[in-house]
Order: structure tokens, then C-alpha cells, then sequence
């Protein structure tokens, strides 16, 4: 009688651990956010279309989340990292390049003038992206991009760039996948300068990140197909691209969406155009102290008229400072 | 004791239960299969990349398998069911237009005359597609298709056009599912035309979906943002485009690919050309009397140089006669 006693004690030790860990998992989700209304609109609208009983539930495939990157889940000061990325292979290039000297623009960067490579402007980063990010295959430049993300640091943090991630979104994320959610990204970031990395970072798989790309060409180099990348734009998402990114890739109108800039504003309107509950919230970035504060004025991420429309409409605004306790992991 | 004893059988057959549950899901996966070559091939693929003793093992998360759609996963004689939507939407969209009456090729349609239609070649049909794809916003469009994939027949077999798909390769989605493949659509056909049905019918989600598309519009309408799809091509999903596609959309290579015709043909290279164990498939239409038998001579789905292609690297053909016990549910 005792093996059955053992086997009884075996079997019910199985059945409270497996409570305990449901337990766990009921605790607090969001334990790097500050109680308060910030959280709490979070936490009642995942509850609430998780609900089978609400009139609000919304079944698990349905259950689509967007994420802005720049600024949403990763820093973007004092300029975009993947600037940064850009610009450090114009100096790993440089040699094979003797062309750039005679470049105001290639110079300006190989002497570290920021203030005037950005003079530049829009056009002169796209000149940047497209000598950095074009003229190779797609594996080749993954590879570059893994070795980049893995060694290059910030110069005001000295961390890593993968490590300048916020605590607060990483739970978030895990939180709402937990419950049913499909994660994306929607960046207007560079598609093949993310998805060598966000799976790792963020728990999202490549296929459900979208972004900027330039084009690809299929070529067959000795018998060996290659997709080359070529420097030319395809798509742009970001503002009104952003939408449109998320119905060509994506197909479906999210249900929540996160972001931090103007550049986000339409893929937020987007959202709360759906019929049935919808979540939006903007991040405000107002901590100098552990991050950075900035936004109507800022070049890098202004957050203007999503904030005039964020208050109007009664969108979520995280407020960096006071929602979380800590920044980054 | 007598409780100890009945509890410990409770949790016994609790444990028996599950074991046999087991048991009934390693039964066959494809009924509809006959044994033989091919359907051993795709067994033999799935068991090895799943053993994680093997050295051929690979995640989950890089379980990708991509599906060709017409003449792969539903049938496409005697000519695409996108075009027999288009036809019958130029009917119906007739009276609105007067000006279709002094059109040649818009006449034929009207007419019935198909062989005058597909004298028009290839830009004749993406004349009827513009005329029938665009000037709606992406929810009238989706509606409008779901009504007619729920409502229009095949003028052969009489069934619905979703009744006309491979129930031999609805189980062959299922089983790589069930052993943890994410099952992607890489077709040359319209996304937009297939996203709003493809889950019911196949169970991939829309955002698992890879196809031709339209260039579509932000835009704001009375205060509510509403997508445009504009006359204008995107994407072009076939050919040189499905590995393009697949690295725009999914981000990954697959290790497994299965199509029909000339058009999966790079689709299929670039799959092959992956490191590690890697499934190419391709379906041979070989039955007349249950389908249809066409290949290196017909216009619509050719399968001639693949044919060649598959035989020399030892690809696995599906010849639809020997190998399917059934073609469609």
C-alpha cells in the first residue's frame, strides 16, 4: 500500500505544482510598470477581449498587435541606431571606396561631422542607406547585421544597441502573446536590418516584422539562385505607408497598436477606425534622466500632432517617466 | 486504502488516456495518400527534420513551408478561378459602364466569347483585372469576394470554387502543422483575392499569404481613414517574383516547397539551395477523368522545364492518378 501511497502523493504533487505555476503566471504581468491608469487601460482592454463573455471578445487569431520600433521598443537618440549602423559601414567601406574622399557627404561622415552629415538630409541619409545597405546578397548582409548588432555600442550608454530595449515593452509583449495576441512589428526601419535580430530581442519571428525595404533581385550565380539587394527603394512604411504596410504583409486591421512619433500617427488612426474595442497608445518619451525627453520640437521622433490627437480622442500616452520603473533590462 | 486505489487508477488511465491519444495522432496523417514513393518521401522528410536526434533537425520556428495556390492547393482549369472572377465581375459591374460596349475586349467578355478574350494575351487579363480589382477601398473588395467565392459554381463540376481543392493536400497542411511547420500560400494569384477565404478553406491565416498585389492608397475619408486600391501593379508573385516574395514577406528560407508548374520553378531553387535537408514537390495534373491531365504544352499552369528540373535533381512528383485516392473533400 504504500508504492500506492507514494504513487498518489506523486501524482498530486504533479497536479498542485502545475497550480502553482498557473499561479505564477496569474501574478502581476506587467511587474516593470507603475500601478495607475496607464497600466490598468492596459490590463482591462487584454481582459476584455480575452473575455468570452464580453461583448467585446475578440477570437485569438483576430488578436493582432502592432509595434512601431524606433522610440517604441528600442531607443532612437541622438539619431536612429540604424543611422548608426550606416555609418559605421561607410567607414568599414571606405578603403574600397577612394571615390568618397572627393564626397562632401562620405567625408562629413568619415570625420565624424554629424552636424554636417545631417545637413544633408533626408536625401543624404537615403544616399548613406543605399551605399551600405544595397551591392550584396540578402545573406551576406544578415550576416553584416548580426555581426553589427552583436559588438557595437552606444556611445552615451555604453551598452550594447540590442541591450538599449525597454523592460516595460519586452513584458508587454510577452503579456499580450500570453494571451492569445500575435505580435508585429510595423517600422519605418529598414525589413533586413530588423529581422535578424527581433526574434532574439523581442520573441518576433521575421515573418511577422514589417518595414522599409529596397528592392531584390533574383540571380543565378553558377548554378546557385542569390537574391541581390539592390539600391533602390520599394516600400516606405512609415505615416500613411504604415497602413498600407500592415495590409499587404499583414491582411488584418489590428486590434491594438503602439507607437511614439507623428510617424505613427496613421497606423494608430488605422486601429481605432476598426469596428469592436480597440487599444492605442503613444509613448512619450519624458525621462532625461534615464532615456531622453523630447517631443513636439524634436528632428528624431516628434511626437506633435499624435499627441494633439492622442488627448482629443482619449488614446493611452505612457509617460516614461512615471509609468515605469526602470528603462532598459 | 480503497480511495488511494481508486485514485491512483483514476490518474492511471489519465496517463493510459493520453498514451492512446498518441497513438490514434501517429495513425496515418494522409488517408487520401495511396502508399507508394511519394507520400513515403514526404514522411520520411517530416519524421527526420523533427528528430532531434538527427542531424537533418531543424526548430520550429524555421519549419517554413510555402504552397503554390492554382493547380497546388485547388484546381485551375480550364483557366484561372481569379479570371472567372474578374469575368463575372465585369458583368455585373456592365451597366455602370456603357462605354465597355464599344471595347473589343470588354465586349468578348460580355459575349462569353473566352476564346476572343484570351486572344488579348496576358495584357488583356490584367486590363480585366485593373477594371475589376480597383476603385474600392480593400473592405468592399473583401466583401465582394467573399460573396463570390461563398456563391459562384465551376461550369464543369458544378461545386463551389473553394469545394475544388486537394483534400489529399488539405491533410498534407494539417500534418506539417501538426508537426510544427508554419504553412505559408506563395502564389501568383492576388492577395487580396485569396486572404479573405484562405483560412476557412486551408486554415492559413492572412497573414501567412504571399501573392500579387495592387499599389493601395492611404486615405482620409470624412475623419475615417479608409485604403484605396489603386490601378496600378505592386507585385508580381511568380516566377523570379516568389523568392522575392518570400524574402520580402516571410523573411526566411522554407525547407519545404510544393507547386505545379514553371512558374514555382525558382521558388523551388531557391528552396533547394538552402543548407540542410530540404523537401521540393511538385504536383503532376495526370487525371483526366477525376481532374484534369495537362503539362508541358498547356498555357495555363505549364510544367516543362520543373518537369525536367524535378528529374534530374530527384525532386518528389505527385502523380495525381497513382498517388491520390481522392481529389477533392
Amino acid at each position: 500500500m504504500n508504492t500506492l501511497k507514494n504513487m498518489y502523493l506523486f501524482f498530486l504533487s504533479l497536479v498542485l505544482f502545475s497550480c502553482t505555476e498557473q499561479n505564477v503566471q496569474k501574478g502581476d504581468p506587467l511587474p516593470s510598470w507603475n500601478e495607475g491608469n496607464t497600466k490598468q487601460s492596459i490590463i482591462d482592454f487584454v481582459n476584455d477581449v480575452t473575455n468570452e463573455g464580453s461583448a467585446n471578445f475578440v477570437k485569438a487569431g483576430n488578436r493582432i498587435a502592432t509595434f512601431d520600433n524606433d522610440g517604441t521598443l528600442w531607443s532612437e537618440q541622438p539619431y536612429y541606431f540604424q543611422l548608426q549602423f550606416a555609418l559605421d559601414r561607410v567607414k568599414v567601406l571606405a578603403p574600397e571606396h577612394p571615390e568618397w574622399n572627393d564626397n562632401p557627404l562620405f567625408k562629413a561622415v568619415l570625420e565624424n561631422d554629424m552636424k554636417k552629415v545631417l545637413s544633408f538630409g533626408e536625401h543624404g541619409l537615403l544616399e548613406l542607406v543605399m551605399a551600405t545597405h544595397a551591392g550584396m546578397t540578402t545573406e551576406e548582409f544578415s550576416k553584416i547585421v548580426k555581426d553589427w548588432i552583436n559588438t557595437a555600442r552606444h556611445p552615451k550608454t555604453n551598452k550594447l544597441y540590442k541591450e538599449m530595449v525597454y523592460q516595460p515593452m519586452l513584458e508587454l509583449l510577452d503579456y499580450l502573446r500570453a494571451n492569445g495576441f500575435k505580435t508585429f512589428i510595423v517600422s519605418g526601419g529598414g525589413i533586413d536590418f530588423m529581422r535578424p535580430w527581433t526574434e532574439e530581442v523581442y520573441g518576433i519571428p521575421s515573418e511577422q516584422v514589417v518595414g522599409s525595404s529596397g528592392k531584390v533581385e533574383f540571380e543565378m550565380r553558377n548554378g546557385t539562385p542569390v537574391l541581390l539587394k539592390l539600391p533602390e527603394i520599394n516600400f516606405i512604411d512609415d505615416k500613411e505607408g504604415k497602413p498600407v504596410g500592415i495590409h499587404q504583409f499583414i491582411g488584418k486591421r489590428p486590434i491594438a497598436a503602439f507607437g511614439n512619433s507623428d510617424g505613427d500617427l496613421q497606423m494608430l488612426q488605422w486601429t481605432a477606425a476598426g469596428e469592436g474595442k480597440k487599444l492605442m497608445v503613444y509613448i512619450h518619451h519624458t525621462d532625461a534622466e534615464r532615456e531622453w525627453a523630447y517631443d513636439r520640437e524634436s528632428s528624431i521622433g516628434r511626437l506633435d500632432k499624435g499627441l494633439d490627437e492622442a488627448n482629443e480622442k482619449g488614446w493611452t500616452v505612457v509617460d516614461m517617466k512615471n509609468d515605469w520603473k526602470v528603462i532598459y533590462p
